[in-house]
């Protein structure tokens, strides 16, 4: 998992980071929504809430590529994020469609209420960007769209790769796939460069903190479905 | 309480706000935590969470005025916005004395992790900001600023201009006080400045929504510190 | 002209933006620069030094597109803003290729420095986004997107639909073609939209001092051009 | 001069900017205007006008320190910034009494357009902050904060310490004395706290980019004084 990188000790920037926020980030990977996610024993309106406040996550997160975009100073950057955007807002009405099939339509969506966790998270992150720098907008980002494809491996055995009923086998094979996967390594890349332009050794302290608290902020996402799901 | 306004049916734009979203806005100001503050029945241990997490929201606070001073466009709208953040850093340092009082050093303080409700309001209220104008600022922020003065006023009766061994007396006096409620008098007139430079009736129902989603996160701090006390 | 606003007087918000600041708008559409493009007798050297500049001004402009999607709240309107950004990225290449024309290579546009004129309006642009809201932020971007389909239409008699040795036929051809004239037409009524939103009448006076200042700078850019072209 | 730095060979920050974009350097603090103002030969026109403009950029840069407090992460860093607002808010005030002193009164300033060369520097900086972190917004800010304090000190054997009847004796002797000396010391120890933070080998070319893009606005910014007086 270490051979992308250019930091020292041959790990990249983001496995420095987990390993300095390894509680953090074992409450957010190892989340009981996810084990259960994997097992197939999450109760389906865990799920669903969970679905519909990641569809009012997407729209901030589209927000936060497009503000890496206006962060950039060159077309090629400008361009990176604009395809990030753009990628986003496809994976919103792929993300309708999933919806759709557990029975919520668009309407629901649009009527729903943002719950604390998503605002904290998203808003979290906005303003990591906003503040910042590139570089603390893409590790306030990392837990997300790294951590995913890191909990789509975990769960594939399971889940993709297991038996054809499985409740969740479409999310997790989502983000097990290949397609999802690349995605995520091109971000740990990038996240490479950002940091040898901008990272020395004494802002990792300070980056680490913002990944452990993104991180956290991602495992009370994790249990808002959970008790979303009980009510 | 209607009579600062400037706004339709003698009605200033806050009060026409809290009556847009009147059960958020209730949710909030008639809150168990505000409730038992005023009874003198809230554990110490809920207030004492309260107090570290409110000196965290201070810092965002202070950034959420200096946020107001760089959108700011004429001389005059710099000068109020850095005088509330000078005010803001004045109040941390009344702060860290309260909190020498209930056992709470600074270095306790800035140890302190942000609770979940502490990033979702501090930055909700900071993104509106950024992705808003000065209304939309100040509307995410008028729960907090002049909410307070509503609550001290309310709780006077029991707290400050009751018992002498009333346990929260110091802070009811705080926000009930002259000096506070001064500050909350500006600011309602303030909104209705903002307001009749870029509010329309379509917006109306836009702010509305801001302001009952600040109002429930306002709400939710209560809860954590209800939250943090009982564990 | 005036057959497409919602505004008073039948008039759309353009149209009444362009009629208080009148004498700045006349100073960029009918400078000598866009006289002399028009005429034919425009210099080359001042063609070019134009050309390079407008490379530099729309990676900016490509960054303040990408700044109305941060500000956006709702998936539509991220969506708006960043197909305005995806279109700015194509019209680069464009860009590059009809450079390419007048012989000025990729490696030249990326060693130019940006000229003081296009500093002072591209970054105008993107402060007034980032200090106001959307309305702030399309009323300085109005002389260039819309202001460019008005020059476009005014040269066509002499230019696109003149002469095929006109010099500047593809120029021209460009901006007073229906693809362009349909995105100035949609820039207008996104104008009106927003001004419904969020202009009293009070704004109007500011919006308008915006409005003049940015066509002012534009002035300056084509005069930039000139004075590039002379040395 | 290079006794104050952090940084390599001696060198601090500020140090290195100034030699790698020399000549950029030197367009602005040798400028005509420069040379003029010291021998006391600058046309009162000249300076008027400058002054005049002068008053526009103070209130842009109170907006910069305000941005600077914004993007702060600890109390300790707002109120740095928070009080370079105050200080730039009464050097307005001092400004505005210099100005009258040269015949111009408030309602002259406020009435005042801003120049082409006022728009790019100040809106440069402002959009380096946005766009960056604190140590791009505070380069971008170092010809003007500490390019003053250089000037200052050059000029003063002719201007602060020479002749009683010296034109611009007043304005050299703000520069040239100790508190505004010590100001800008203060802002070259900032800068290099901000860079061991955040500045790599890779990114100084980058910074010096920006420097000297920088320097060249401050440079325009004297060339339009002297335009301004001979018309």
């Amino acid at each position: 998992m270490s051979d992308t990188g250019a930091g020292r000790n041959g790990m990249d920037v983001f496995t420095r980071l987990k390993a300095s926020a390894l509680a953090d980030w074992q409450s957010y990977v190892d989340h009981d929504f996810v084990r259960q996610l994997g097992a197939g024993t999450l109760p389906e309106a865990a799920f669903r809430a969970y679905l519909v406040q990641d569809y009012l996550f997407l729209i901030q997160f589209a927000r936060a590529y497009a503000l890496a975009a206006y962060k950039s100073r060159t077309l090629n950057d400008i361009r990176i994020a604009q395809e990030g955007v753009a990628a986003i807002l496809a994976e919103t009405e792929l993300h309708v469609r999933l919806c759709a099939r557990w029975g919520l339509s668009r309407a629901d969506l649009d009527a729903a209420r943002e719950e604390q966790a998503t605002v904290a998270y998203t808003r979290f992150v906005l303003d990591c960007g906003a503040a910042g720098d590139l570089l603390d907008l893409h590790t306030a980002l990392a837990p997300c769209v790294i951590g995913y494809a890191e909990i789509g491996r975990a769960l594939a055995p399971d889940g993709a790769d297991g038996p054809n009923d499985h409740p969740y086998r479409e999310w997790i094979g989502e983000y097990a796939g290949a397609g999802y996967q690349s995605v995520a390594a091109t971000a740990r890349r990038h996240l490479d460069d950002l940091a040898a332009r901008t990272m020395t050794d004494r802002r990792f302290a300070e980056l680490s903190a913002l990944f452990g608290q993104a991180a956290r902020l991602e495992a009370d996402f994790w249990q808002m479905g959970l008790d979303l799901g009980a009510r």
